[in-house]
Parts: structure tokens; C-alpha cells; sequence
């Protein structure tokens, strides 16, 4: 077969290929779901192990000191920031991103109080959407959906423009740097949501001119389903952060237990509860794997390895529309194609061990994340769809029956 | 000795005592800090390991429907729920304890509309004043601390009442039927924090009356590091929850992928991001030890032994002054003993794995969790302190650096 001899060729190539070793993907599995849950690696289930049966079991409380809980936040955003290329203390670990975007929103208003606008892109995450407008419900400011280029609907009153580096369905990759001007051309702050940016691709968020970006760790980062999220924030707004969920682990001297607050200096002001260490255990074993990995390594695999499939896909699987940027620069690490039918062929893919995802209304979603695929597996993957298509078994009664979808 | 024989007799006529068991306490330790960090149980670690390597790394993507992660919250608030006398679906376990407080706060501003103040006691933990703190600021409320009796402070402006259930540094228990009432009849909401109380005794949250109430799962729960927190809302508050932190999970419809935001029914309105998913999954474990447990037996057993606790040290340790109250109704399940060089007297008492905890300015803290702690150890532990105050190793230099204490 001329599209596996093809890959094989690719694999030979590819510089990346010994990193696969540190994944667990089961067998019968090819995994284009890793920009909606990163796999387990053995780093960071040994991480755990450690986390759980040494830190916790046998060292209990003396662990916050002893094992560094404490400053996991801090130490794990040092190792996030040099992957999006944030500064040494830009970058803080901590809650949701949902959370993590609702204290930067609301900084961005008070660093603007003159401004009550909220811009963002109306086809944003919609996390980021509620989480916009429960801030200005909060704060007294207006939200304004784009509904098409953003920096179209820049103006006086917008404090904030939040935008989606990669966009979630379509995979298409916004210019940061260009945006990022945009906004403080018009005197507003930019904040980027990099859930499907981190890890994929490199960021260069310093060097954008970035204010604030928020982002997860579980997707191409493969932190651990739910791991936590994390904040960026540009050196020249710290000691400057007002944000108004304000926990003591914010707060600039924790354990003097005082009655009043005072925000910490730098990122630590993003800071409210306290962390569930487990889950940022598995993180810094997954961040482990990172060592070493230089991210336009990963952005060169990533882009041949979206074209292979585009290519791939359109030559063997009739039917299918792309979805996504046809110029490699302009997309992000996945690929899109729509089907009216792309829920049942999606299903039926899953059932062939092919895992991708299906976002309404008919999208079906394939991610490619360099540091575990190899180009035979894309390949394999293009020829189970095509043989979904073709045998029309995804019109079978059981890929019919939607539940939810992740 | 005395002491010995007497914790032996209360043992053998312990209940509870089969339960130890199921809990790793680490060889040569007596663990009086479970009110800080609960230990390790072997469901627990079980339960994360089933997280980690069948549902993570098996499972991948498909672990957010097949293995239950997005029923996480509910599933296990309704756990806890039982535990502290709150109905079904009133509880939801997620983020942390501050991130809570915050959306209560919020909740009960919205619902008193015409009043702008948040009532709370001086001594309350600083996280909760911290927070009502931010979120007065937010919301242009007044934040007032009450120095003396916090009922004494309501009046016609108060919104919310906050009361720490059990204090964090004395022990002493509140009256939560009767403060609640009261603040019912001045027209505000009471709020509690159930940090020091959930799990150590019968909190009632139903039969009081109480509105809201948050609290944590990492001390008597034994969730671990920093488990994920929960709150409760009263039945009759369901449908009216408006909290701002508006994310995906607490949408009515999160997999429509809306544009607008439209609050869940019930407990979900409280849900904002993913939740990470492996620390809900060892507390998951953990509240699997609590099953078949009855409240009013753990409460029985803990005030036993915090009267057998003050009555030896009394006995065995001059120069400590009880800071808890003295009758073990009006107490939590911790004792707090105050004394000049409490820290270094803790340090020394922790050299000989003795671990309690140390609160400033002055104050050793006892807690006693009473489904792995035996009499006999409590009593050891006592010899302990008796054996540093009066060989006075605690004035060595090693014991006299002060470092963060948890």
C-alpha cells in the first residue's frame, strides 16, 4: 500500500519517533484524541505513586514542607512557561481554566477601569464565553461577541479582547503577535486561551507581546484528565494583579494567618485555595517528558503530520469536507472534516480502536500530538475511515444513539 | 503505668476499633494531626490506581462516560452529603474550599438583594475572611468582623452570617441550629464552614436549618492532599443559585456548546471547569471507608478521647493551659494547649513522631480522628509530651528554626 510505505518513510525521518516509549497507548488503540485527553505516560504514573504512597502515606503532613507541595504551583508554571514561551515567573498552576479566566478577566478590568467591554470571539470555547459574561454580569461591563474578525470590533470601550489561540472545532491558529498589536493599538489588554496551543505548537507568548493567557495542561500536555489549568501573566503587570478570588494561598503572607488581605507579589496572586496535590503529582511526572523537547520540533511533526493525513484523507475517504486551514501555518495540531453523518462515522470509527471526537453539529475531530503518533498510525487510521465509509457500517442502529460526547 | 491500662480498657470497649485497619499510619508515628491532612487509606490508593491505570491510561477519552468522571461532583457531594446530614443532591464536591466560599458568598448577596453586608467572626480561619473580603469588593459590599458572639453583630443590613463551625485554633464547637435561627430571625442567611467538623462529628446541616456551608475533605475525610472541596445549599435555595463563576459544568446543557450561559438545576449551578479527576478518585476511595459508619458513633468515640486526652496531659504535663473548651460538647475533636514555646515544644514532640501541629502565636493543636487512632496512642502520645517538657529538649537549637508551618 503506497500511503503506508509512504508513512513508514516519514517515521524513518522523523526525530521524534524514541519519545513514543515514554506513552502508555493500549494496544489496539491509534489515539487523535489527545487534544481533548493526553495519554498517561510511565512519568507520570510513577510520579504519582511517589505522590501517594511516599508523600502522602508516609511523610502526611510533614509533605507540604518536605515534599515541596507548597510550591508546586510556582515549580510547575516555571516548567508550562518554558513551553509557551513565557519568562522565568509568568507563569502560576493553580484551579480551572474556568476559574483561572475568571480571575483574568476581571484583572483586566481593573487594570482598565475606564473600559466595561469584553471582546471575544463568539466561537470561543463556550467556558470562555459563560465565564466572560458571568464576569460582566459581575462587574458591571458588556460582553461583545465577534462574529467575525475580532480585531474588527475593537474600539474605546473594550478593556479586554480574549481570543482562542487554536480554535476548538476548526483547528484554526490565530497570528498572536499580529492580535496582540491589534488590541493595544486600541488600548486594550489581550488574552489568549491557549487550551489547544500549548504543547503543539510554539507559543512565543513574551515575545507576542502577550498581557494574559489562561490554558489546561490535560490535553497536549497530558497532565491527567482534569489536571490543573494554569495562568500567564506578562512581567509587566505584576505587582499590579487585582483579582477578587482571594484565598490565602494568594495572599503575600500565607501563614501569618492574618485578618486582612494582601495580595502576594508576581503570579502568586492568582492564587486563592489549596491545590489538589495528586493531580498536580501526575503533571510534573508528565512535565518530565517534556525534558529536552524543543517545541519547533514538535510544531515541524505536527504540520507534516496534519498534511499527511489532509492528504491521505481526501485521496481514500470520499464525502468528507475539510474543515480546517488548508495551509499548514494557519492551523493548529488538528484536523477537521465534515460529514452530515459524522456522529454515527465517528462512533463506528471508535469501534475500529481509531479514537477521535465529534463536535456538533458535524464535525469530526482528529488530533495529532507529535510526541506519540507515528505517520503509520495516521495512515492506518485513513484506511479504517475509509473502510467505515465505504462498508456504510456506520449506518448500523448501534453508532446511532447519541450520548453525551466529550 | 496508669494511663496505659486506662487507654487499654477504653480500647477493648471501642466500637470503632476494627476500622484502623484500613489505614496506613506509618510505623513509630502517632498521627494527632488527621484535623490538618487526613492519612492514606488502602481504598483510597486503590481507588487512585484504578484512576490512573485502567480509567487514564486503558481508557483515555472514553473514561469521562464510561467510568463516571463527569458524575464525579454529585456522585460524591451525595457521599459526603450523608455524613453531615444534608439530602439528596444538596452537596457537590469540586473545587477548593476558597473558590466555594467565593460563589456562596456571591449566591447570598444575590439573594438578599437589599442588604450589603457579609457578617464573620475575627477568628475565622483568614481563607474565609480573605474571601469575603474579595468578594464584598466585588460586589460593593461591607465585610463586618465580629470581635465578640457573631449573633450579637446581626442586624437589618446583614445579608450572610459566616461561622466557622469547629475553630481552626481552639476547637470550639458552635451551636449551628441556634446561631442559624438567629440569623434567620434578623433575615439573613448563614453560611458555615464545616472544614474542622465534617467527619469528626454530627453536623446536621438539614435538621439546623442552615442555608450554605462548604467545607474540605482532606482533613477528617482522608481525601487527600488537597482534596477537593464541596458545598451545600438548603433544598429551598435550589433554582435560585446565582453564583458569576459561570462555567461549562455548571451550564444547564454543557454539551449543547452554547453560545449564552444558562445555570444548571440545583447543586450543578455551582460547577464552572473540569475537575481533576485523579484526586476526586482517591477521596472517592476514601469516602468508601466511611460507609457503614454512624456519626453519632464517631462523635462518641472523639469525645472520649479529647476528655481522656486533657485529662492526662493535666495530669502529666504541667505548664500547659487547656486553650478548648473543657466540656466535650462544646468541643470539636481537637484539644489545643497553649504555651510559650509551643512551636518548639511541637518540633520536639514531632522528633519523637508525635505529630500534632502548631498554630501562632502560642498554640499546640491536638486533633483526634477517630476511626484509626487508639487510646493507647493517645496516651503514648501524652508520655511523649510529658518526657519533652520535662527532660526540656525542646530549648535544643534544631527545634528553634522556624520554617512554614502547614
Amino acid at each position: 500500500m503506497d500511503m503506508i510505505a509512504e508513512a513508514r518513510a516519514l517515521d524513518a525521518a522523523d526525530p521524534l519517533a524514541d519519545r513514543r516509549g515514554r506513552y502508555l497507548i493500549p494496544e489496539g488503540v491509534i489515539y487523535l484524541d489527545g487534544n481533548s485527553l493526553g495519554p498517561a505516560s510511565h512519568a507520570a504514573l510513577a510520579a504519582l505513586d511517589v505522590a501517594a504512597r511516599e508523600e502522602w502515606a508516609e511523610g502526611l503532613i510533614r509533605s507540604w514542607n518536605a515534599a515541596g507541595w507548597f510550591e508546586l504551583p510556582m515549580a510547575l508554571g516555571g516548567r508550562i512557561g518554558r513551553l509557551i514561551g513565557a519568562g522565568e515567573g509568568c507563569v502560576v498552576a493553580c484551579d480551572t481554566i474556568s476559574v483561572n479566566l475568571y480571575k483574568v478577566l476581571h484583572a483586566c478590568l481593573a487594570l482598565r477601569p475606564d473600559r466595561r467591554v469584553i471582546l471575544a470571539e463568539a466561537t470561543s470555547f463556550p467556558t470562555d464565553l459563560y465565564i466572560a459574561e458571568g464576569v460582566c454580569a459581575a462587574a458591571g461591563a458588556r460582553l461583545v461577541l465577534a462574529e467575525g474578525p475580532v480585531e474588527a470590533a475593537l474600539g474605546p470601550e473594550v478593556a479586554a479582547m480574549l481570543v482562542n489561540h487554536v480554535d476548538y472545532r476548526s483547528g484554526a491558529l490565530r497570528d498572536m503577535a499580529a492580535l496582540t498589536a491589534a488590541a493595544h493599538a486600541a488600548g486594550a489588554l489581550a488574552v489568549w486561551d491557549l487550551s489547544h496551543s500549548a504543547g503543539a505548537l510554539e507559543v512565543g507568548l513574551d515575545a507576542a507581546g502577550a498581557d494574559f493567557a489562561v490554558g489546561c495542561t490535560y490535553k497536549y500536555l497530558n497532565g491527567g484528565p482534569g489536571a490543573p489549568a494554569f495562568v500567564y501573566a506578562a512581567t509587566r503587570h505584576h505587582g499590579a494583579i487585582r483579582q477578587p478570588v482571594t484565598g490565602w494561598w494568594g495572599h503575600a503572607r500565607p501563614f501569618a494567618f492574618e485578618t486582612g488581605f494582601e495580595a502576594a507579589k508576581g503570579m502568586k496572586a492568582f492564587l486563592a485555595g489549596t491545590q489538589p496535590v495528586l493531580s498536580f503529582r501526575a503533571l510534573a511526572g508528565a512535565l518530565e517528558d517534556w525534558e529536552g523537547v524543543e517545541m519547533g520540533a514538535v510544531r515541524a511533526k505536527s504540520m507534516r503530520m496534519t498534511q499527511a493525513f489532509i492528504n491521505w484523507v481526501e485521496a481514500a475517504c470520499p464525502g468528507l469536507e475539510l474543515a480546517s486551514p488548508r495551509a499548514a501555518e494557519a492551523r493548529g495540531s488538528q484536523v477537521s472534516f465534515c460529514h452530515a453523518n459524522g456522529y454515527e462515522i465517528m462512533q463506528a470509527l471508535i469501534a475500529r480502536g481509531v479514537i477521535g471526537d465529534f463536535r456538533a453539529p458535524d464535525v469530526l475531530r482528529f488530533g495529532f500530538a507529535p510526541l506519540y503518533l507515528s505517520f503509520e498510525e495516521v495512515a492506518r487510521a485513513v484506511l479504517a475511515l475509509a473502510e467505515v465509509l465505504e462498508s456504510g457500517e456506520w449506518r448500523e442502529a448501534r453508532f446511532a444513539e447519541r450520548g453525551a460526547v466529550t
